[in-house]
C-alpha cells in the first residue's frame, strides 16, 4: 500500500536488457511521430511491491470515469485508503512481476454515475435501491454503494499491451449520510454489517454481468473488492472486508474470500477502540517522550492499520512550530532514536513532521526493514 | 546541508559499545531524578555529514536568541540557507564526529537585538551604522547587518559537555529595504559587493572581541560566516561568501577564507542567470518530459545551488492537482525514470509533488550516489 523503496539508476537499463521474468519497464514500443498506431511505455517500477503504470504517446493514460471517486468521498481518508487498498487486494490475484497497472477505461464516467444512482423508471440500471419515499432512518432504502472504482491489469504481449484482468471495488456504507430536505440538515441511516456485506456481494454479481458485456473485457478474470467506508468524522479511512473472484469468462462471483482488516487512530479517544494494547502503549510512550523533548508541539497522532490481527502498519503526523532550521534537524535526528526505542518494530512506520506552512521532514521504515529513512526538506 | 540518509537502527546500540573515534551518541550521564547536577544526552545521528544536538533534562536545549532570526527575515529562503549553511561552514573547523551541536546559548537574544539595531547614543552596541538623518537611498547610511546566529560546539569530556568552538553567522545586506515614514512605502539602498565584504569583515573582528568578553567563552576558536542575505523577491536564499577564524583566545580574526558559492532559480526567466547551462538545459527538457506525461500540473521549478562552480544541489517542486492515489503512484513512478534519464548525475535532487493541500510524494538522491528514493505519503 505504501511506497517505500530504493531504486538503483541502473535499475532501468537492467530491466532494458532482461529478457524474461520480468515486464520490460520501457519502451513496449517507442514514441514516434511517424507512427500511427499509438505507442505504449511504462512509468518504470520503483519497488517489487508496486506496479507499473501505462504511459500511452507520452501521456500517463488516466481513467475513464477520472475523478468520480473523489466526488462521491466526502472523507478524504476514505478516497486515500480505498484506491490504495484496491491495488493490494488485486496483487492477490495479479501479481506485479506480471502485471502492468492501467487506470481504469472500460467503465465510462456516466455508466458509473447512473450503477450509483438509485434505481429508478428513467434509471433501470442504478445499483443502489428505489427511492421508497420514506425519509425516517429506518424506514427508508439507505444508498449501500457509495463509490465504485475499476483498475486494469495489463500483460504484456510482444510490443502490446492488452487487458490481462480487471479489478472493481464498490465502496459500501456503514451509515447513509441523506438530507430530508436539499440543503437541510444531514440524517443517518444506519447500516448492518450482514446487511451491507449481502448487498454488496449481490451487487457484486451484477457488476461481473454487466462488465462481461462491455466491449473489450472479454473472459479475463475479474476481481470485486468489498470495502466498508469510515464515517464521515473518522480521522481514518475505511478497510476492504471481502473479494471475489470470477473465473475467465465466468458471469458470477464463483468464490469469495474474507479480509481482515482494521483501521484505528492513536491516541485513543474516550471509549474507542484501539487495536492492540501494547501498540497503543508502545505510541503513547513514544508520544509522551517526543512532546517533552521538544517545546511548540502542538500535536502528535497517529493511523494504525491491522491485517488478519497483526500491526502492519503506522502513520504519525507530528505538527509543531519551529524557529530554526537546526532545531527541524535536531529533532529529526531525535525522533529516529525515539521511534527505534518505543514504536513496534515490525510494522511500516511513517512519521511525518509539519508546520503551520508545509512539510518539514519525514521517517520512514518498510516493513520488516531494521533501517529508518530520514528527510529534511531543503531549501537553498 | 541537507539531511539524506538512512540509519540502521542498531547503529545506536553500536555507537554505545565504540570506544574511541565516535561520540557516545546518548547517555553523556543519564537522566535520572535523583541527581541534582543537569544530565545532558545527544540526539543521535543520522548521518556522518551531521552533528548530533545537545539534549539537557530530556529537552532540546534551543537557542537563547530562538527566533530572532525568523524575525529579522522577510524572505523565508534567507532564514533556511542562513542557518543550513551555517552548519556547513561550521563542518571545514568542527568535524561532525568530534563535536556535538548546540543551539547558541551564549549571545542572549536582547544583546543581539541591540547589536543589530543602528549605533547610537542609546544604543553604542549597535553594529550597524548611525541614522544620519538623510532619507535619499544614495545618501543615507544603509544597514549593512540583517541577521546574526551564534552556534555552539561542543566537545565531550568524560560525562560533561563543555565548548569546543563557536560558529557564528552575519548575514549581510546587498538591498538594505527601508520606509522613510512608518508604514509607507518601502525604498531599497544597494550596497556593493565590496562595501558589503568590508563592512562583513570589520563588524566579524568587533564580535569575536566581544563574545571573548562573554561569560563562559573563553579561548574557543571562533569562526564568523559572512552570508549574502538574497533580495526580498528571490525564490531562492542567499549564500555565504567568506568566513574567517578566530584561533584560540585570539580577540581578532586571523585568517580570512573565500567561499564560492550561487544559488539559482529554473526555468530561467527573461535575462536572469542560471549557473551552468548544461544544468538549465537538464531541468528544462526533464520539465517537458514530465509536462507532457501528466495533465494537470501547474508549476515544475527548481532551486539550484552551486559550490566552485558546480552543481552541488537541485530542489525541484512540482505542482499538481491528482485524482486519485494510484495518478500520485505511478507519477512518482515516473518522474524516478526521468530524473535518473534527465537530471545531472553528480547532484544532490531532491522533488517534492505537491498538491493543493500537502505534499504528496518526493524523491530524493544524494550527492554521488546512484540510488534514488522515493516515497509517496500514505493515509490508511
Amino acid at each position: 500500500m505504501k511506497r517505500f523503496s530504493t531504486i538503483l539508476a541502473l535499475a532501468v537499463s537492467v530491466i532494458l536488457l532482461t529478457a524474461c521474468g520480468r515486464l520490460n519497464s520501457s519502451g513496449v514500443g517507442t514514441t514516434s511521430s511517424t507512427k500511427t498506431k499509438s505507442s505504449i511505455q511504462t512509468t518504470g517500477q520503483t519497488s517489487d511491491n508496486e506496479y507499473q503504470g501505462v504511459i500511452q504517446n507520452g501521456k500517463y493514460k488516466t481513467s475513464k470515469a477520472r475523478g468520480l471517486t473523489q466526488d462521491q468521498n466526502t472523507n478524504g481518508y476514505n478516497l486515500k485508503s480505498f484506491e490504495n487498498g484496491l491495488q493490494s487486494i488485486s496483487q492477490k490475484q495479479f501479481a506485479t512481476d506480471d502485471y502492468i497497472f492501467q487506470e481504469g477505461q472500460y467503465l465510462k464516467k456516466a455508466t458509473a454515475q447512473k450503477w450509483l444512482a438509485r434505481k429508478s423508471k428513467s434509471n433501470t440500471s442504478g445499483l443502489n435501491p428505489v427511492d421508497n419515499g420514506q425519509t425516517d432512518a429506518t424506514k427508508r432504502n439507505p444508498d449501500y454503494l457509495q463509490a465504485i472504482e475499476e483498475q486494469d491489469y495489463m500483460t504484456q504481449s510482444g510490443s502490446n499491451l492488452k487487458l490481462g484482468g480487471m479489478t472493481i471495488g464498490l465502496a459500501m456504507n456503514q451509515i447513509d449520510y441523506y438530507q430530508k430536505e436539499e440543503y437541510g440538515a444531514t440524517y443517518e441511516t444506519s447500516i448492518s454489517e450482514a446487511k451491507m456485506t449481502s448487498e454488496g456481494k449481490s451487487m457484486a454479481n451484477k457488476v461481473v454481468a454487466r462488465m462481461r458485456k462491455t466491449e473489450g473485457v472479454g473472459n479475463v478474470p475479474i476481481v470485486i473488492a468489498l470495502y466498508k467506508q469510515a464515517t464521515n468524522d473518522s480521522l481514518v479511512g475505511g478497510t476492504f472486508f471481502a473479494y471475489g473472484i470470477s473465473r475467465a469468462g465466468s458471469k458470477t462471483i464463483s468464490e469469495w474470500h474474507n479480509v481482515n482488516e482494521a483501521n484505528y487512530t492513536l491516541p485513543v479517544v474516550g471509549s474507542a477502540k484501539s487495536g492492540n494494547s501494547s501498540d497503543a502503549e508502545a505510541f503513547s510512550t513514544f508520544k509522551s517522550q517526543v512532546e517533552s523533548f521538544f517545546p511548540n508541539l502542538s500535536g502528535v497522532t497517529a493511523q494504525t492499520h491491522y491485517k488478519d490481527g497483526n500491526l502492519a502498519g503506522m502513520n504519525i503526523t507530528i505538527n509543531t512550530q519551529f524557529y530554526s532550521e537546526t532545531e527541524i534537524k535536531s529533532f529529526t535526528q531525535y525522533l529516529v532514536t525515539a521511534a527505534n526505542k518505543y514504536l513496534p518494530s515490525e510494522a511500516a512506520i511513517e512519521i511525518t513532521v509539519k508546520s503551520t506552512n508545509d512539510t518539514q521532514a519525514f521517517i520512514a521504515r518498510e516493513a520488516g526493514s531494521k533501517s529508518f529513512y530520514s528527510h529534511v526538506f531543503g531549501s537553498y
